[in-house]
């Protein structure tokens, strides 16, 4: 292990979150919170402090194989994410020191799940950095630095492989600090575009931008404690279609801006997740029908949903606790699919979900024909056999994960929906599960040592299980 | 496919069937109920003349490769259980036949999950039936013909690999026929012992003969509505011990059978099997303590669960829905480890977990070191690639199975805790699950619809999924 690399990069990490904590304390000195905004300004300069110091050890060589790219990228995003809570306690607002990492990981992760009773309650700068955690943690801090500074050189895919979602390395071109840009670029120009859009919509600015860090990041913290409920229609349905496009594998809005429209179009997950998206809200839609004033309603509060939980956003318009068991189910789905690969969303991934298809598919006609030599395609690309080996690991390392968690949080003697699909939820960095964590309910309900367990899950899901893993294995820790 | 030859086994089957079905004949006329006996009587002559009709046509070739061998295990099993719920329609005490063939699907699967609200309204030849199909189902009826008339040569092994349990084909000798003489030997001697064991307990002999039927053969039908509730807490000791004995890869009394001790006492998935056996009772009993007059009690009825879960067998001494949530989640994940393999018992096997947790444990070694090229092991013998591609498929398509499931009986409008435990104790082949299926519910609650789909799960459960698959796929039925 490259101890002196590793702890460089966290520095690096630090000093970028020093950065970022400077926004919610312009919004809250904007907002006449000049207390907190206080806070916030030596949060950043211990953060800065800490980074700066931490990075005066220069390490001699750059290396950063795979398992420091994993073991950086797990624990950079274990420290941003205690950094980041300091200021809820400091300022008061979320007194519990492990409610407030909650509260942070859970926005850094992008999973939406809230320990708060009252989010109104909160200064705008704590909403504003609340909600902003999601952007950061959307396309991920480390593709950011890969994107600003170019400072790992060749070994950057290690840790781009650890952030990136997806069973396989998206990269856009061939160079990793290109692709970072790119993403950047379009996860930028989705922001702009989105914040203009929910402000034609009717949106205040303060609404619409941290509206949108929960959209595009596919978070789901909203700044009402009815979520989305109370906006109009036209709102809405802008939030629907701006989550369903986050959703969305990026390359596809590279292959646009390459005017490749062909490419873009013929992506199978991408089609399959237009058909789950649409057949799912059809779906919903006949089911509730009788609970709304119109078919146009349901099919908008069917839409919203749909969008927001195969995202794995989390926002919601409803109490969709209080639908009829097909919806529920339906939703409860939608959580283990979890979006397109190469998106900001979480979830297993809809490509993961088509290798292990295309392999069971595969097992049974090697049943019926033994002798036949089949290779797996998707897209025209072979499936390599590390790619289906990983996939089948995550399944079965998630699978372990899950029914692990659900058996550490009984001890706090709630209902099994709920703490079912209160961990479905977390490791699918989804937000709202049903029973008591439904779309009315939050994760307060819960003690301490479970919620240190949904803690690990949601970092977890972000991650996609192995950098977390890895950490704790002390094979590790060792050095070379 | 080779047609001929597998309905000339069906052919078999059937009569092998009509056999079998002059048991609960006889029992009838012992207890007086004549109209009963003459029913069984009808139905196993009706059986016979249908399996003599089959096999006028006598197949040109004996070949049966593993496409046959699964199709037909899939066809027998579902035309035995088809043939074997006549009866209970025929007397009329289970009018609806539906409901029917559910209750002999569940009792041939071993799963013991009932429709009926109240057992003990049935004649003794039904109650008789009902166990004694736990009994030609636990050790599987395939099985149970290559032991007796080696009707299909060099052949069978791709029937035996379709019907019993585990990764990888448990031959315990190179002959196969000889394996299933073994096998059923095994599982005649434990029954017998387990009869006169249950008989000194102060079990009736009719009793004693239905209840180790559903214990040897890990099914779990009584002939109570409060299953072995009212039995004292002697003869709960003893169905606890022979439950566990039952969900013991068979191999071990082979070894035994042999004096080869050390090696009965090395398999390394029987050490996790008691492993876990003796952990879950410890955890359950101190968390049921304060619920139940003594220790001595909570340790009984905690063994009892425990024994009855992981064996798959499904027999209750208590409501266990009441237990705190903690006990309850111990329970479904035993639901979800099963027994081991080689076998009466269902559900996922220990050794699949084994092997899926070795990959996992190698991936992330692999993740350290990229280099190293490392072969799985158990037990001494190199894991092979076929084993460990089978066994994820296995949870894949066990996944999917699960969610589909889950997703299509939700129509039926109950609650997720009943839908979910309700299809995950349909497909391990254990019985009751938690919520309105639980050891006080049954599933007449449920729509015809779900009741085939439950059907289907037990079936595919029961048969590893891949029989039960192979049979959708229409290139299954194509001519070579």
């Amino acid at each position: 292990m490259n101890f002196t690399m590793v702890t460089y990069i966290i520095g690096w990490i630090l000093q970028i979150e020093s950065a970022f904590l400077l926004l919610p304390a312009i919004v809250g000195f904007f907002y006449k919170e000049a207390d907190k905004s206080v806070i916030y300004i030596i949060t950043a300069l211990a953060s800065f402090l800490v980074g700066f110091l931490i990075k005066l050890k220069k390490p001699k060589t750059r290396d950063l194989y795979t398992r420091e790219g994993f073991a950086t990228v797990a624990i950079g995003w274990i420290a941003m994410s205690l950094v980041g809570a300091a200021p809820f306690t400091a300022t008061g607002e979320i007194p519990n020191y492990i409610d407030a990492v909650f509260e942070s990981v859970s926005g850094f992760t992008t999973t939406g799940g809230s320990i708060l009773n009252d989010v109104e309650a909160l200064s705008h700068a704590s909403l504003f950095w609340r909600s902003f955690t999601h952007w950061i943690g959307g396309m991920g801090v480390f593709v950011f630095i890969m994107a600003i500074f170019p400072i790992m050189g060749g070994y950057s895919i290690n840790l781009m492989r650890a952030e990136s979602t997806g069973p396989s390395v998206g990269k856009l071109v061939p160079r990793v600090q290109k692709t970072a840009k790119i993403l950047y670029a379009i996860y930028l120009g989705l922001t702009v575009i989105g914040c203009i859009v929910y402000m034609i919509c009717g949106m205040s600015f303060f609404e619409a931008a941290t509206t949108i860090f929960g959209t595009v990041g596919t978070g789901g913290y909203g700044i009402l404690n009815t979520s989305i409920t109370s906006y109009s229609p036209a709102v809405q349905w802008a939030i629907t279609v701006f989550m369903i496009l986050s959703g969305i594998n990026y390359s596809v809005y590279f292959c646009l801006l390459r005017r490749q429209f062909r490419d873009a179009f013929s992506i199978s997950e991408v089609k399959w997740y237009i058909g789950i998206i649409l057949v799912s809200t059809m779906m919903i839609t006949i089911n509730i029908r009788g609970l709304y004033a119109s078919t146009g309603e349901s099919i908008r509060h069917a839409a919203f949903q749909v969008g927001s939980i195969i995202t794995t956003t989390g926002f919601s318009t409803t109490d969709f606790d209080m639908w009829p068991a097909l919806s529920k189910t339906i939703l409860v789905i939608l959580m283990f699919i979890g979006a397109c690969s190469g998106s900001t969303g979480g979830g297993m991934k809809i490509s993961r979900w088509l290798i292990l298809g295309k392999t069971i598919f595969k097992e049974l006609s090697t049943l019926i024909h033994p002798r036949q030599v089949k290779k797996l395609h998707m897209d025209g690309h072979v499936l390599e056999h590390e790619t289906i080996r990983s996939t089948n690991v995550y399944l079965a390392s998630y699978f372990f994960l899950m029914l692990l968690s659900v058996l550490l949080i009984s001890v706090d003697n709630f209902d099994f929906t709920t703490n079912f699909t209160g961990v479905v939820a977390m490791l699918n960095n989804i937000g709202p599960g049903l029973g008591l964590v439904g779309p009315t309910g939050n994760f307060s309900i819960f003690s301490n040592f479970s919620k240190i367990v949904l803690i690990f899950d949601m970092l977890a899901g972000r991650l996609e299980l192995f950098p977390m893993l890895i950490i704790l294995k002390p094979a590790c820790w060792r050095k070379y």
